[in-house]
């Protein structure tokens, strides 16, 4: 069942509104990484929480508590919970989202202030930080509310909602809320919850809208060799000491080769090569190298085989060489032997692979090389986080009736697809409420979520608005 | 010839006055490297040039321009050049030294305000920015002259000084203006120079004067691998694109090994080996690993031989890796692609060696490992700086004047040394004026120069100032 002609009407004529309510939302720099601006975060809290309140939304704050950043004991962002609809008719789905977002500065390479939300009216793009990561997704729900409330019409699902404001930062709080949440059963705030949706990912292309159904999971290490007491010069100590990067720069050799092969022994043993049969879902995935090569900017692809670079994002595992911590990082030249450096590497994770089973082939890998440097040096080896990947059954009637509302939308068929990043929520969803777990991605391959002049196409806000309500009639008309 | 007694005696007399003459200077923080402090270097030049006057030396300031750092046109400090004496039955010397200072914040790690000079009467350490290097020395003529003034004695010899206020960021303006005298002949600033005497290094360890003899060389590369247009997320890209952190790490991992053989071909292979009449040398020095392994501050010694490690640092070349730009270099855990990373080594480089010989070897080198890894990224090489290594003949007059002032101050025959590190303009004395040049430590080997805590022992300070007195004194009775 498509949704009411006049709720996706309702859409387009207050295009321009909803526009500048996502404007309204970029404007407050909801940076949790930044100790500076955690009151931008509270503040974004309180904007949502009044947006929701406004379409009829039941809301609470859940205070999280404090935790220490940089040194400092800081306030933890509440968590915007939110009902709407007890009917028990009805299927219920909770919505997860999140409000704060990455740092950003002009100076980054900004074309634009990044907290002043530019409609290019040529291009189409809505620019400005938090634009497609996460704030036009969540303010997606606020404005399919506001369309059934001045509407008057009845949603055809009860929802619930989950804004975090730490997702950026490692979602501090949240696994434990839901995880106590959850184990309280009946009365629990996720009681009756039959599915779950989250919207914070990105179509594989920009062309081709998708349903993902898959994350790959994460173990990040820190790699740390120490040797002086403090910073030594090259001129004075060079080859009179044994030099921390010298060894440091040995070891993160070892890890992958320039083709992206994990040398840690038994990490790529663990995942079974792809059969024909799996193969196939990645041929028909509407993709080409030069999709990879435009969003990465360059001619880059590691294959010329589709097939080959879909299947190293989507179901094998990576391992990227991040930058080092307390070497000479400066433009210019500076003859220092540092003392003490810190190689920051991690490993994408694919079924079977878990932090547990691939953290303690990495150690004794690292070790073992280590030792063969005969080096008086120290080395010290941390996980610094890690999470395990997540794979869904897309079969479920939650991902047939996000695939008919697509359908309804842009008259595709969505691909389905798996992603290379990580949402841990969602595998903590999955896991503590047993119900399906769909990602629903309101934007573009080629957002930008991370990185400077982050966009959201205005396409992708308006049509994605009405995507969202579709799905909830589409999940309303589903008899199970 | 020793000194008067009555000028030792002077000394010791005033050592309380030229100690609080370095608090003066010290209290200046004239940073060469910071745009912001530049009106300190210029009131060191100032301070400086006072106290020349003020002890009978005639003086001129040199404007050597303007140049650009952080982006902002600067006015170069000016040199500070001043001579006393015109006898032509005398030796005359030229002095080399430097007012500016490197970057101190309290905030690196100092125990106290490293502008503030802390006398610590316990430890005898005069502890603050510029102690050792380079006030210290520079004053320490100041005190020989004020001395010769008050007491009434002609000096031994003439002196000619050239300070410059640019030496801890690359000499700017120096070179040229050194090589344009010295073209000039009859009515250069250096005609009549006899010798040149630098006091701008350390003693080997804590306990024994030393000359220097030699310096090494050094050619600073940096090595630039770029592929995607900005940075990218290593989810999303992960094992789908060449990664330029991965090829940059298999590069700089090939260029040394742990226990520090240079692995550039024909590198070594340029330096010939020390012969058992050379390694006497070495055997003969007041020097054992616990003086490398308590200066590092760790058991690090890349050899259990003194004489290995002394010829490490003084007569192998080394290479070092300092660190990479624009890679991750925080703290915590970022999970980004770093689109454009920059390693930077360096080579100290030995008689033969020069930058001209050693750097098409680390090109082709480096190119060619570049190419094995089939890469589609891109490999950039610069070179950012070099220069040839020094090696001067220690049986000069100049060297033995120096040699007899020790013994007489110090009671003990100075260590015969060369330095690991560069001094530059050492080189372009010896080249340019074509006389022989000394380095004469005042500090000792565990100063600090460029680190936190600098320091230069009070007792070092004040012979140091007899020590410079003294060797003008054996230069005058030299009979050449």
């Amino acid at each position: 069942m498509p949704a009411p002609p006049k709720f996706t009407e309702y859409v387009d004529k207050n295009a321009n509104r909803f526009i500048q309510r996502l404007a309204d939302a970029v404007a407050i720099p909801s940076i949790s990484g930044d100790a500076s601006r955690r009151n931008d975060v509270f503040k974004m809290a309180q904007f949502l929480e009044n947006h929701l309140k406004s379409v009829g939304v039941t809301t609470t704050l859940v205070n999280l508590g404090s935790h220490t950043m940089d040194g400092q004991e800081l306030p933890l962002p509440p968590l915007v919970l939110g009902r709407i609809g007890d009917d028990e008719s009805k299927k219920t789905i909770l919505i997860y989202g999140h409000f704060d977002v990455q740092p950003a500065e002009k100076s980054d390479g900004w074309d634009t202030d990044p907290f002043t939300l530019v409609v290019d009216e040529k291009s189409g793009k809505l620019i400005g930080r938090g634009s497609t990561d996460d704030k036009g997704p969540v303010l997606g729900w606020v404005n399919v509310l506001e369309a059934h409330q001045q509407l008057g019409l009845d949603l055809p699902v009860n929802l619930r909602f989950c804004f975090e404001g730490m997702e950026e930062s490692g979602s501090e709080g949240l696994d434990e809320f839901i995880e106590a949440e959850a184990k309280k059963g009946k009365g629990s705030w996720f009681e009756g919850v039959d599915a779950v949706c989250i919207s914070d990912n990105y179509w594989l292309n920009t062309r081709t809208p998708c349903l993902t159904y898959g994350l790959r999971g994460l173990t990040y290490f820190k790699v740390c060799v120490s040797g002086p007491a403090r910073d030594l010069h090259s001129g004075v100590f060079g080859r009179a000491v044994h030099e921390p990067m010298t060894d440091l720069i040995a070891l993160m050799s070892k890890l992958v080769t320039p083709d992206g092969k994990i040398l840690v022994p038994g990490v790529e043993e663990m995942v079974p090569g792809a059969d024909a049969e799996e193969r196939k879902i990645y041929t028909s995935l509407d993709y080409s190298i030069a999709d990879v090569e435009n969003s990465a900017g360059a001619s880059i692809a590691l294959s010329s085989s589709k097939e080959e670079v879909l299947m190293g994002r989507m179901r094998n595992p990576s391992l990227s060489l991040h930058g080092i911590e307390g070497a000479f990082y400066g433009v210019g030249a500076k003859t220092v032997i540092p003392a003490k450096v810190s190689g920051k590497f991690s490993i994408r994770l694919v079924p079977p692979q878990t932090p547990d089973a691939v953290n303690p082939l990495v150690v004794s890998y690292l070790e073992s090389e280590f030792a063969k440097l005969n080096s008086k040096n120290k080395l010290e080896l941390e996980c610094l986080h890690g999470g395990k990947p997540w794979v869904e059954d897309f079969k479920h009637w939650n991902y047939e009736a996000a695939a008919k509302a697509t359908e309804a939308i842009y008259k595709v068929k969505p691909d389905l697809t798996r992603e290379g990043g990580s949402i841990p929520v969602t595998l903590t969803f999955a896991e503590q409420l047993g119900v399906n777990v769909l990602l629903l991605p309101m934007g573009r391959g080629d957002d930008g979520a991370h990185s400077t002049n982050e966009k959201l196409d205005r396409s992708n806000y308006i049509e994605g608005t009405k995507l969202l309500g579709t799905y909830l009639y589409e999940v309303g008309a589903i008899s199970t």
